[in-house]
C-alpha cells in the first residue's frame, strides 16, 4: 500500500457481472497520480478510435486521488473518464459533493466499469467490497428522488452518485449526478449517457472510515491547521456569495454569454446575481467534504410558480448558460431549470447551450413550433425553456435531436443552424467568452475534452488573479495575445494535476503565490514521495499529452483545435468587450511550438519521449 | 442593338442540338453588363443548390463584353461561368488569347450551353452563324495538336476553345484552353470538367470582321490614342519580363509559396523569375487581342530532357505552384509542365496544387510510392512532378484522386491529410501567400469562387500600388488589418466590373490614377451610356452581392469564408514575412458589416434590394 492510496481500484464488466481487485504499481502512480490522469491511461489502453462511446467496449472510469478521504483541504472531488459520446475522443468530468470521499472511505480508489449488463443494476460499495444489484425498480426515477427512495431501502448513511431519465435515454449530453438534492454534477461530455448505456443506474457507497495511510500524518496536520484559516479568509465573496460571486462584474467586462453569444451586455444582470440569490432564494451554504471555502448553497421557492424548488442552488455558469444566454433574467425559474437538469441528469451548460441556439433558431425561422411540440421558444420565456428541458431529457420533439448535442442536431437541421451551434469539438462552450479574455480562446481550442473553462482556468489570470509560481507575478491583460499561449500550456499542466489529485480550483483562491509548493507539500506528505516542484508540472505535462495523443489516436488534428466562427469573426458591439476578437491563429502556433507538439498540433516523438509516454 | 453589343447571344441545347439566338434588354446589360455579371444573373435563374455540375442541368456559359472586338486595350477576353465542379458553388473563369475578341467578330457577343451531347461534338461560328458539328475524332487530342488539326480542316484563320484529355475525363481541374500552342487558359473552378460533361470537345470560331456597334467612335479612337503610350510605359517592366517579372521580389517578401505553404523562403528563385526566363527560354513576346501590354511570352527548349518544349511560357502562377510550391527550381521543367497542363487542359495552379499537397502527404508517410504508381514524389523532384500530371490528367493511380480536387482528394485519404490541403471552398490557393499580404486573406476567405488572387487583386495594393479613386492615395501597409475590409470590398466590386467587361487587370498599372474614370469613359463612348463612377461602382457591388447570393442558395454560409489553418495558424519562420500570420475573423466581421451582409455572410434583405437583386 502506498500513503495516500489504499492500493483498491475496482473493475466491474457488467456483461459478465464479474468484480475484480486491480492495484497500479507506484511507478504508474508517480507517474499519473489519480483522477483523470490515471482515467486517461487506461482509457488509452483500453478503448481506441472504433470504440462505439455507447457500445459496452467503452469503458467509464471513477477516479478519486491520493489526498482524497484525507483531511487536505478541498481534495474530495472524483473524477470520471470515459471516451465521450459527444465528442467521439477524450471525455472527462468531475463533481464535488460527498461522493469522492465517501468512496475512498469505502477503502475505494476508484472504479473501472466495462461492458453491459442486461437489465439495469446499481453497483453497491461497503467496507472494500462492492456488489452488483438489481436496479429494475430504480429505473426510470429522478436522481433526487432516487437517493430518496435508496435510503428508504439502505438507511442513511449512504451516498449515491447515478443517473436520471436523461442518461437513462443515452441523451448525449448527460450527467452523472451525486448526493442527492445537493445536486453535485460530474456535467460534461455525456458521461450520464455512457453510464446508462451500460445500464448502471447508480454507484452506491455505504459511508465508512477507513482513511487512506499517510505518511506524515503530524506534519500534515500542522500544514492544514496553518493554511485552513488562511484560505478561509482569502475566499470569503466566493464563500458568501457562491460562484455566481461578482457576476455584474463578469457581465461588465463582457464575459458572460448573452441571447446565444450575439451580444455583450445583459441589463438586467442583477436580477441573477449571487448576491441577489443570497438576498431571495438562500437558505444555507453547502460544502462539499473536505472543503473549507463552501461555494454550494442550497435554495428554496416559497411561492409562486416554481414553489416547490428545494435543494441545490444554480452555480455561475448554470445563470449564465440558462439565464443570460437566453436572455432569462428569472432567477426562481433559473432555479427550476438547474432542479429539473439536476433530477433528470442533464449537464446545465450543454442544456443552456441547446436552448439558446434553440431560441435563435427558432427566431430565425430555421426551426418551427411544431417541430418543437408547440412550445414558442422565445428569447426570455422561461416557461418555454423549461419544457424544453423535459423535452431534451425524454427526447420529445425536436429535444430528441437537441439532446445528440447542439453539433450532431445542427447538423441534421441542416444549413444556417451550423453557423448557430457554439462548441469546440462538439462540447459547447460553458459561460465564459473568450472575446472577453483572450487567453480563453486559446483553452477553449486545445482542452482535450473540448471547450473547457477548468482545463486551463486561464480567464482567473487575465484580469484577475496571479501567479508567481509559474512565472506571472501579476495579472496580464485580457485583450493580448502576447504570452497567452505558454500562460495556458502552463496553467492546463497545472489544472490537470488538480483533476488528477481530483481536488477543488478553487483552492487557488486560498493558496494564492503558493499553490503549487503547498500542494506538493501536502501530496509528499501524504504519499510519502519526494516529487520536487518541478517534477509536479511536469506530471501535469505528461498528463495533457496523454490525453492529446488519445485524442490523435480518434483522429482529431488541429482542424479540431478551432473556435466557432461567431467567437472569431463576430463582433458583439455592446459590453465591456464589444469591439474584442481573439486571435487565434496566432496562439495557436505559439502553443504548439512550447508544448513541442508538430503544427498539426501532434506530439512530437521527442515529446512523448521526454514525458515517457512512449 | 445597343452600342457595343452585337444584341446576339447564342443558347445552344446540346441535348436535342437546338441553337437558337438570344437577346438580352438594355436594362439587363445595364445591370449586368456581360461577361461574369451576365453570367451570374443567367446561372442564378437556371440552377440551383440540386444542380449537378457534371450533369446536363448545368449551364456552361462563354460570355464577353461591350468593350471586346473594339479596339479597346486590353479588352478582349472571355469569361466562362457556371456551376463549379470542385466548389459546388458559383464557378468561373476567364481566358486572354484572341478568342473573346474574335468570337465578338464573328458576331456573337456570348454562347449559353445547357444539356449534353450523346457524342462529341463541337461548335463551329462563323459570321453570327453556329453549327454543332461531329469531333468523334478529335476527341482525345490534347488541345495544341486539335489547334494544329482544326486548322487542317477548316483553314488557318480559326481561333479554338477547347478542352484536352483531362477536361474529357471530368478531372474536376480541367481548363478551357484556347488559341493552341499560345495556351491561353480559363483555367480556375474545373470549367473544362463541366465542358467534357456535356461531350463538347471545342467552340471553333471563323475570324471575321465584324465589329460592334461603337456610338461615339472618333472620341473613342482619340481617347485610346492619347492613352495607349502611356500604358505601354506605364507597364514596360512587365512587357519586357513577363508574368513573372520581380518574381525575386515577391519571393523576398514571403508572398511566394514554397513547400507546399510551409517555407517562407526559396534560395535558388533567381533560377525561375522572369529575367531568367528571359536571359535563356524566351522565343518572342505574346499579346493577346487588343492588347497594347504584351505580358506573354513563347518559348523554346532546345535541349536537354525537355527540348521539344514550344509556345507558351509558364506565368507567375505556375512557376509559383508547380515551381517553388514543389520545391523545383528547373526552369525548363516548369516549362514542360506548363506545357503538359495547357496540352491535357489543366488549371496550373490547381495541379501545382495537388502535386505539392501530394509531395508532402508522400513524404509523411499518408501516400506511399506503391499508390503513386512507383513514383517516387520527393520534393524537387521534376521528373516526378511532370509524372503526376500525366496520370493527374489521364486519371491514374493516385492520379484519379488528385483530379477530383484537393479537397475530396484529403476527404477520400484521410486522417492529417486534410491538414495539408491548402484551399477555400474546395479551390486551392493561387500562389500569392496572405501571409505576406493581409488584405488577401479577407480576399480569398470572400471570393466567391474560392481562393482567388484575382477577385480583390488587394495585395497589388498592399506595398505596390494606390488607387487615390477608391480613396487609396498611397498603398497599405501589408501587415495591417485596419482598412483592409473596406479595400478588399471596394476593390471586389471594381473586379467584377473587369470581369463583366471582361478586361485584362494589368491595365490598372498602365491608367494608375485614372482607372476607373477612364473605364467609364470608354464604356459610355461604346454604349452611347451616361454611367457615373458611382453607377458603375454600384454595378459591381451588385454583382457581387449576385454571386454571393447563388453560393448562400448552394448552401455556403460564413463556414465557407475561411482559410486553412496552415495559412491562419503556422508561421513560416522564414523570409519577408515568416513571423506573420492574419487575422482573418476581425477582417470577415468588418467585411460583412461594410456589404452588408448579415453575420453569417448572408446579403440583408436591404442590401438585395438597394442592388435591386430582388
Amino acid at each position: 500500500m502506498i500513503g495516500g492510496y489504499m492500493g483498491r481500484f475496482l473493475r466491474v464488466d457488467l456483461t459478465t457481472q464479474q468484480i475484480s481487485n486491480q492495484a497500479f504499481s507506484e511507478e504508474v502512480l508517480k507517474k499519473f497520480i489519480g483522477g483523470s490522469g490515471l482515467g486517461a491511461k487506461i482509457l488509452f489502453e483500453e478503448t481506441n478510435e472504433t470504440t462505439n462511446p455507447l457500445g459496452p467496449e467503452n469503458v467509464l472510469i471513477f477516479m478519486t486521488g491520493p489526498l482524497v478521504g484525507t483531511n487536505v483541504p478541498n481534495f474530495g472531488r472524483y473524477q470520471v473518464v470515459t471516451k465521450s459520446p459527444l465528442t467521439g475522443a477524450y471525455g472527462e468530468a468531475n463533481s464535488g459533493g460527498t461522493w469522492g470521499t465517501m468512496l475512498k472511505r469505502a477503502g475505494i480508489d476508484g472504479i473501472i466499469i466495462t461492458g453491459k449488463s442486461s437489465s439495469p443494476v446499481y453497483l453497491y460499495i461497503e467496507n472494500k467490497k462492492a456488489e452488483i444489484r438489481d436496479a429494475s425498480n430504480y429505473w426510470g426515477e429522478d436522481t433526487y428522488d432516487l437517493d430518496l427512495k435508496l435510503k428508504e431501502e439502505l438507511g442513511n448513511d449512504i451516498v449515491t452518485c447515478c443517473i436520471g431519465p436523461a442518461g437513462e435515454n443515452l441523451v448525449r449530453i448527460a450527467a452523472i449526478m451525486n448526493d442527492g438534492k445537493d445536486g453535485r454534477a460530474a456535467g460534461r461530455c455525456g458521461v450520464g449517457a455512457v453510464m446508462g448505456s451500460k445500464n448502471l443506474k447508480a454507484i452506491v457507497v455505504k459511508k465508512g472510515n477507513l482513511r487512506p495511510p499517510i505518511v506524515e500524518p503530524e506534519k500534515l496536520k500542522e500544514s492544514i491547521r496553518n493554511w485552513a484559516g488562511k484560505i478561509r479568509k482569502n475566499t470569503e465573496l466566493l464563500s458568501d456569495y457562491g460562484t455566481a460571486v461578482g457576476l455584474e462584474t463578469v457581465e461588465a467586462i463582457g464575459d458572460l454569454p448573452v441571447k446565444n453569444w450575439t451580444e455583450g451586455s445583459f441589463p438586467s444582470v442583477e436580477k441573477v446575481s449571487g448576491e441577489m440569490l443570497k438576498k431571495t432564494l438562500f437558505v444555507k451554504k453547502y460544502h462539499c467534504a473536505q472543503c473549507v471555502i463552501g461555494c454550494g448553497r442550497e435554495v428554496k421557492v416559497e411561492s409562486g410558480p416554481y414553489r416547490g424548488v428545494e435543494g441545490a442552488a444554480p452555480e455561475y455558469e448554470t445563470i449564465g448558460m440558462l439565464g443570460s444566454n437566453c436572455l432569462i433574467d428569472d432567477l426562481e425559474a433559473i432555479a427550476k431549470a438547474n432542479e429539473l437538469c439536476n433530477r433528470y441528469g442533464l449537464d446545465t451548460i450543454s442544456t443552456g447551450a441547446a436552448i439558446s441556439f434553440a431560441m435563435e433558431a427558432y427566431e430565425r425561422g430555421i426551426i418551427t413550433e411544431r417541430q418543437l411540440g408547440g412550445i414558442q421558444l422565445d428569447w426570455g420565456n422561461a416557461e418555454a425553456m423549461i419544457k424544453m428541458i423535459h423535452k431534451i431529457a425524454v427526447r420529445e420533439d425536436l429535444g430528441y435531436l437537441l439532446g445528440e448535442g447542439t453539433r450532431r442536431a445542427a447538423e441534421k437541421i441542416g444549413g444556417l443552424a451550423q453557423e448557430l451551434v457554439v462548441h469546440v469539438k462538439g462540447l459547447d462552450l460553458p459561460a465564459h467568452d473568450p472575446r472577453a479574455k483572450y487567453s480563453n480562446a486559446l483553452a477553449y481550442a486545445t482542452s482535450a475534452r473540448g471547450a473547457c473553462h477548468l482545463n486551463a482556468f486561464s480567464y482567473e489570470f487575465e484580469d484577475g488573479i496571479s501567479m508567481a509560481e509559474l512565472g506571472y507575478p501579476e495579472t496580464l491583460d485580457r485583450f493580448t495575445i502576447r504570452g497567452k499561449a505558454q500562460l495556458v500550456a502552463k496553467l492546463q499542466d497545472l489544472m490537470a494535476l488538480f483533476d488528477s489529485l481530483t481536488g477543488c480550483k478553487f483552492i487557488i483562491f486560498g493558496l494564492g503565490d503558493e499553490t503549487i509548493k503547498t500542494i506538493v507539500e501536502w501530496l509528499n506528505l501524504v504519499t510519502g514521495w519526494h516529487i520536487t516542484r518541478e517534477e509536479f508540472l511536469e506530471i501535469g505535462a505528461r498528463i495533457v499529452n496523454l490525453k492529446k495523443v488519445y485524442n490523435v489516436k480518434c483522429g482529431l488534428t488541429r482542424k479540431d483545435d478551432v473556435l466557432p466562427y461567431r467567437i472569431l469573426s463576430h463582433k458583439r458591439g455592446t459590453g465591456g468587450a464589444g469591439d474584442n476578437l481573439p486571435h487565434l491563429g496566432e496562439m495557436l502556433g505559439q502553443y504548439y511550438e512550447y508544448r513541442g507538439w508538430d503544427e498539426f498540433g501532434i506530439p512530437r516523438e521527442e515529446t512523448l519521449k521526454k514525458y515517457e509516454i512512449i
